[in-house]
This record gives C-alpha cells, sequence and structure tokens, in this order.
C-alpha cells in the first residue's frame, strides 16, 4: 500500500492530481457488477429480446455514452479520450444479470473509473427500465476485475475473504 | 406485480414514457449503498477528515451533482426540477462506509433513479480518491430503500431471504 | 406572417424570449426526416435487427436522449420539461428510413425544436453506424410535421409546390 | 464496400470500435446542408444582419459548440480534440440559406459525424430563431462533401443520379 | 443577517437546500459586471462590429447559454427553467466594457446565480475572442444589482464605502 | 501587440482557430480572483471549516469540475484534456478571499481560459453558498497571473496604474 492520498494539496485540500510528466501508455481496465431481481422481472428481459422491446439494447447505450462522461461525473478525473469501450451481459437463467464492461485507451492515466461507471449506469438503466414492475432490485458486487497499463502495472481483482 | 413494461412503443422499441397527464405531486425517495475497503483506508478517510483532505465532502458534492444529471445519463428518464438532495455517511469503523441520500420533488413522477445515481455517483468518486491506497474496493447493496408519493404509492425496500 | 423576428433586444443582439407570462399549456410536436442510403446498406440494418446488431436502437435512444438537450444545444431555446418522446421507423423496403418523432410537454412554450432535434440526432447515429460501409448517405426532408398547443394554435406542415 | 458494421461485437451488440492502435493523422471533413423558407423569411435575416439582430451569427456558434458535443450525443463516437471549426454560410438570394462547416483534427479517427453535426445544429438554430415567422422551413440536402485523412483515404460525395 | 448558513446538514456536509415547499411566484435577477483591456483592444472590438467580426455576439450567445447551465456548474444550484434571459452591453468609449444580464423565471427559488454567471461567462468570452492581442485584461466589479420575487423580497446592491 | 483577432474568418464570423498543426508543448497557467464580503460571512465560513460545514470544499470541486468543461462554456474554446489542476485560498482575515488556479497540460494550445473559469466559478460557489446571509457580495480582481508554453511565451501580469 502506498503512502499518500494523492488527490490533496498542501492546503488539505483536493486537487486534480498533476499527471502532466506521466508517460502515455496502452491502458485497459475491465470492470464488473450485477442486478438481482425477480425472476419474472428476468422472464421479461428475457422475452422483450423477442418480442417486446429490448431491455439491454437500451443499457448498454447507456453504459457507453456515461463511460465518456466520467471526467464530468467524478471530480477529479482526468478527461481522458477513450478509444474502445465494449459492454457484455451474462445472466444465471433465474434472477441475476451480470454486467461486464472493458475500456481501453492510449493515455497518461488509467480507466479504472470509466470503466465502473459504465458497469454502474448500465445497471441502473436495467433498474429504471423495470423498475415499474420491480422495484425492489439489488445492484450489487461492482468491483474493477483487471486492470494493465501505466506506473501501477498489472491489478487483478481477488476476493476478500 | 403490473403487466407491462411501460417504456417500449408499438414498434417493441423504447420511448420515455408518457407522463403528461400525471398529477403534480410530492415526491421523494431513500436510496443507499456501501463501499468495502481495507481496514487501512478507512483509517486514511477518518485522519483525512481531520489532517489530510476530505475524501467524503468530495463524494458527496459529486453525488449531489449527480443527481442532477440523470435525465441526461438513464436515457429513458424524465428530466426533473429536484427540490431537495441530502446525503449522508456512517461507517462501521472497520471497513465499510455506507452512503444514504434522500432526494426530493413536487412533479408528475418519481425520484428513484435520482437517488440510486447520488448513491452510486458518491461511492465512485469515494473509490476514485482512495484508488491509489485501494484498487480492491467493493460497491455493493446498492437499492432503494423508500420512495414516496406518485400513483404507486409508497415503496419499502424488503430484503429477500 | 408576424411582423417580427422576437429573439433580438433593443440592442440588436440575441435574447431568450420572455415566457414568464405565458399559460401553461399541453403542447406536442411531431417531426420528421429521412435518410438515403444504398440498397445494401439497408440490406445489412435489417439484417442487422435479425443476426448482427440493431442500428434503429442505438439510434433511436440517441434521439431520444438529444432531445432532452435541446436547451444545452440550442442558444436560445428554453429549458422544457418533456413529458413524453417517441420515435418510430418506417422504411421504404429499398433505400430510405423515415424517422418519425413526437414529443410532448405540460409547459409555458412548444416543443417543435426538441422534436426536430430528436430526428436530426436519430438520422446522424444511423449515418454514424454505417458509415463505415456507406459514407454517402444523404439526410433530407427534416420538417415539422405538426405541433398543437400554446397561442399559435394547430400548425400542420405543407409541402409547398 | 467493406464486408462488416463494426459498431457491434459478439453479443450483437453495440460498442464503441476499438481505435487504440490506430494511427494519428491529419484528418478534415467537410459537410453540407440547407434551409428552404419563405423569401420573406430570408428576407428578414438579410435585413437582421444589418438593423435587427444577426441570426447567422447565433446560429453560427450554436455550430461550432455542437460539433464539441458529438461524443456526448453519438453513442458510439469517440471524443475527439477538434483542432478547427469553421462554418460558412452561401444564400441563393431567394430562399434558401446553405451551410458549409469544415472540421479539423490529428487524431486516430475522423471528424465527419462532427462536420455533419456542426451543419445540422447550424440549420436547426435558424430554424428555431425564424420559426415565430415561418414553421414551414424544410432542412434537407445534409452530407459529408469531402473528407481527408486515416486509412479510409480520401472521400469525395457524389450525388447518385 | 439571518442566522444561518443553510447549504449544511446535520453531518456538517453540503447539502441542496429543501425548497419543495417553497411558493412559485415571479422572480427577476439582474446582475452586472465589467472587464478592462487597453484602449486599442476597445477599438477593434468597434471596428470588429462594422468590419471584421462580432466579439460581443460570441459572448452573449455564451451568456445566455451558460445561465441555463447553471444548476451543473454551482453544486448546490437547484435546476430552474429559465423564462427569460437578456444580455446588455455598455460601454465607456476608452477601455471598459460593461455587461448587464437580466433573468426571469417562475419557480420556488430565485435566479440570482443564473444571472451572475450569465455575467461572468459573457465577460470570459471576451476575454478569449481579445486574448490574442490582449492577454492583461481584468475582469472586476461582478455583482447582483437587483433582485425580486421570493420570501426576501426585493434586494438593491449598495456599495459599500 | 499583434495584429488580428484570429477568431474570425473571411466572412467576419466567428471560427475556432486552427491549431492543427501547433506544437504540442507544456503549458501552465496561473489565474486569481477575490470576492469581498461582510467580515461577518468570512467569520461563518472559517467557522464553517471547523465545526458547521466547509463552504470552500465545496468552492474549490465546483472550479475544478468546471475547468473540465471550459470548451462546452466558452464557444471557441478547444478541447484541452487537462494534467492537473490546483485551487488555492487566502483570506485577509476581515473580508476578502483570494483564489488562485493553477491548471497545466500537454497540449497545442494554451490553458489561461481553463484557470479563468476554475476562478470565477469557485468565486461564485462561495456567493452561492453563503448568499442566505449576504446577498451584496463582490467578485473583482478576475485575471490571469502567468502563463508559460506555447508560441506566446512567458506572461505575467502587470498591474495598469
Amino acid at each position: 500500500m502506498t503512502d499518500q492520498l494523492t488527490h490533496f494539496n498542501d492546503q488539505k485540500r483536493a486537487k486534480m492530481v498533476d499527471v502532466t510528466d506521466k508517460a502515455v501508455t496502452h491502458r485497459v481496465a475491465i470492470a464488473t457488477g450485477q442486478i438481482h431481481m425477480h425472476q419474472e422481472t428476468l422472464s421479461r428481459i428475457h422475452e422483450g429480446k423477442i418480442k417486446k422491446g429490448d431491455v439491454l439494447a437500451v443499457a448498454q447505450v447507456a453504459g457507453i455514452m456515461a463511460s465518456k462522461q466520467t471526467s464530468s461525473l467524478i471530480p477529479m478525473c482526468h478527461l481522458i479520450p477513450l478509444t474502445g469501450v465494449d459492454i457484455h451481459f451474462k445472466d444465471n437463467g433465474i434472477d441475476t444479470i451480470t454486467v461486464k464492461a472493458k475500456v481501453k485507451t492510449k493515455h497518461v492515466t488509467g480507466v479504472e473509473i470509466e470503466a465502473l461507471l459504465a458497469v454502474q449506469t448500465t445497471l441502473l438503466t436495467i433498474y429504471d427500465m423495470c423498475k415499474a414492475i420491480d422495484r425492489g432490485m439489488l445492484i450489487t458486487n461492482v468491483h474493477l476485475v483487471e486492470k494493465d497499463g501505466g506506473k501501477s502495472g498489472h491489478f487483478v481483482y481477488r476476493k476478500e475473504v
């Protein structure tokens, strides 16, 4: 563990960390998260794909667009021109959808927050699209899966036991 | 459970639901969520409040500002002029911070998504401010706690067992 | 024809027109527009719906989201909390897709620009999604179809001959 | 014609295309479009320049500002730091204004959409500024004129006959 | 002087003040500010109006558009649908331009910040447009002139001596 | 003094200046500004830091976030990925707070406007947070302090006498 919360200046106030002299490198981050719902809600989403309307299509567009807004929403984040964003869905066939977002750039700082925001927004859009039938959905297990590039190197998430 | 995913039109494509004729009423929503971290990370946040810089002050401003951007981020959400947003923190003294956001309006549709987005953004900003020392933080347990106002009436979250 | 370009002040400079005392009424606007493309491009969009990916799903989310940004993009437009946005597609089976957007509000001023911006953005997103295979697409015939509500009353577009 | 709609992933869902490894090159795009109106409307715009207020000045600022918002509005567009935007007007002295936008960057992907969005927004702002006297205006003939730079090379629009 | 900084909650953290139950009334605010520059810079702006390009036209569009973004920029500001924005210029013929912005709404809370932001943005745009010839310009004397409406009633600025 | 207002094209209309071929260099800009208030208002802000809530913490987050929005607000500004933003406060212990913002990038054009906008927004947020107790605050003395990098080289503000 490094020694400093780097986001503060000598007045003990937040700052956007100076990355002017960091190297431009390939950077990639993968994040994930889940939403739990009633079994019936998941059935509707499945059907929808076929005959009612595609909840996940909307959610995924939202996730991609949100990742581009990261620096507008998260106060100390640098603006990063993303070079790729891809979002995948998996579900357990019962009551849970898992979202995974992969974000890439070639820049001086990483895209972990961009990937996490893509996941959060995708999940919240699923909630929004289905809330009329299921207000009790639960968003959970949102975390970075893996990141690469930059000085801090490779990171892989390990569940604390 | 009502019968329809209301966000789709007769072409089976998403639409912004027509709320033109819904009544203007007082509406309030409370949402919550948690972030788990290393014990040392929470210690730093505690110290920071006193001598290094206040992570939660930044996170909370981010949460409030994000709630105002809900309709820009969540595709089918209506723009709602919020009349109040308040965010509180609680922690277990060990490794977990709990965020609670309360959002109010007097409008034709509810503010559940606004409250959830405030929570998500507050949590993600905590992650961002501390990621240099703890990349493995976990965002979890994000859900609506309670909402009131509007046709669907009062809702209280009940954990599924 | 009325006598004034209302968007200018006594210094002959633009202003946002004062609508403070206009009545809150139901307002609706319908706009339309078309995009012409190669026959093969339209075939791909058709197939996509079935087996490759749904261009129109993305375009339509873009159109709805853009209509909510109207006052950020069009300098003298008032912010209007929209109460409904719905976008439909029709194509001629050969080389042309027609987009129609219907926007509603209950407010002091109309939503013509919101409907037109929804149409334009939907069309441009179709262009963007297909430009790798067809850069020569043409956006055309964008106009207000009909609007109702407000002091100026009902309007129906009549093609000039 | 290339073989793929590139904006879809293996789940047949939209993605932001990965441009991480594309070369940074000079890129330029020119787009155009027209708005047809009553002769009297065009006269007012002409007069305005002289004694009432300058419709085109507002429209042009709107067009330039919109081009900078492209990646916020068009879901799969990459954020591109534009290095130049210039908009010109021409009219036929009767009833039609033609807008031409030239956009430049030095980046890994092109600026066609930025140029088209600049044109669309300029045209829609003209509509907005004049709609009090002419709601039947028609936006038409919006297309890419020419683009250069990048792997796909030089493109010149050729009207299909 | 009232007794409270109202923007803080019981955890001593910022909140968006609850205005849910405040009355909807007509509200107006007028703000002003100045920019000092070289005499030659002001001459150029004057000429520009006639033969080079109109700095103030751009600045004024910027001011109006910014006032609509107030709640996105100022963290604890409520979103207010403005019903009118008008910006005027006056100069002393030597080296100073004075900007005055008048903003109106019919809402539960006032528009002082909206008027001040319109003034600030107009002034900064003048700076931006002229900085190539005069980097030493000074923005000064920015304050509320007058506001009316709401519980706190009429306010007129009085210069402290 | 150079000879041209560079922001205009051959039609005497504004354009975003072409910086495509300018060199990427380190650039830094420092701007400052002040807000005058009642002595009691400054006392409250001081106390707040200790027991009521921290006005300056909110103001500073607002300033940093605004600097990232510069190209959205100031019409002819280029989008610049900022690599560092830091804001400091000083007060005279009586009635005046001085804000200083330092902004850095490695890009083809400078960040003066970004620094000035950070200052303006920080000051306006202080105003907003305290306006319930002091509507007569005055924002003044906003100017560039120093900038470096780029073709125009080093600049230091010199007060005109």
